[in-house]
């Protein structure tokens, strides 16, 4: 590629807030690349797995992200054992790889009553039903969904790095990280 | 979503053949979402580690995949410890996700030799130079690109399993696997 590099793309703090930016409508806008990010999680035979989810919501105050998912989906008994994630977005638009490593909690019942209480009726229709997701069929459309709160789990990912690339006439890679407070450093792509 | 499924997707014989046709589009064209797959890995801390990578070459004959990388990028030190790893593609016009976990080969020098030789000198850009890919820079440019056919590797991907999903207004998932020669089964979304 031999365009030039976004402005935001040319300093660390502007990066930083860039990736922000592009979370935050990731949130918002179903036509945004952040909207379906990549989760990658470790099997319990310890093989990476990795699949589309959407982007719930995204803080940067707290550097958490949250999606939704179904209690029983293989993915919640895969960070039941093992809470490491990885997350990774490509927006082919802003030519911008992100990759987020994130420490997952899952949370259910009680905890987010409040947010269950906000799906519409059709959203409801993706946690609860059967048989549980991944379970075999003897026809692709043998299977019920019904709306169940206790199906409904969020998973709240507190990030830990981040490792973001813009691709231009040269490339240019940077790494952010928690522990020392996302300053941030340039680093060769 | 509302819409109807894709003809395509109501057997697992012809959502088989859709699958390796968008592989084999995306090799070729770079508009596909199969050009621009996201690959998994497990890093040597034990944590999931996913970043975007070019698909090179799929062969349905032998259920195999390929992708350049530097040597020296750090999915290659993760894939020398631990050789599985997950290939994800998001598939969106199509309504179709992809997932597949393969075995990998890292081929090298001699091996991947003709492969390097059909390479535009600008593609060859991507494979040596210095630092090495994820060493710490003092600035964003600090880094130069020297092509360099003893950095170039190729990931050859054995598949073993596929978790194929098209969403519809009834989504439908299927699995397939090398081990039973990739008859596949329907399961629950």
């Amino acid at each position: 590629m031999t365009h030039d590099p976004h402005p935001w793309a040319t300093t660390l703090p502007s990066l930083l807030d860039e990736v922000w930016r592009r979370l935050a409508r990731g949130v918002h806008d179903r036509r945004a690349a952040a909207r379906h990010p990549t989760l990658a999680t470790i099997s319990q035979s310890g093989a990476p797995q990795a699949r589309t989810v959407v982007l719930r919501a995204a803080d940067r105050s707290g550097a958490c992200l949250r999606i939704y998912t179904d209690l029983h989906s293989a993915k919640v008994a895969e960070l039941q054992a093992r809470r490491q994630a990885a997350l990774h977005i490509w927006d082919r638009g802003a030519h911008l790889q992100m990759r987020f490593s994130a420490s997952v909690t899952i949370l259910t019942g009680a905890e987010v009553a409040n947010l269950w209480a906000q799906l519409p009726q059709g959203a409801r229709l993706s946690y609860g039903g059967a048989p549980e997701p991944g379970q075999p069929l003897s026809d692709a459309l043998a299977y019920q969904k019904s709306p169940d709160p206790a199906a409904f789990a969020v998973l709240h990912l507190d990030l830990q790095e981040m490792d973001i690339l813009h691709l231009g006439s040269q490339h240019r890679r940077a790494r952010f990280a928690r522990a020392n407070g996302w300053a941030g450093m340039w680093c060769a792509p």
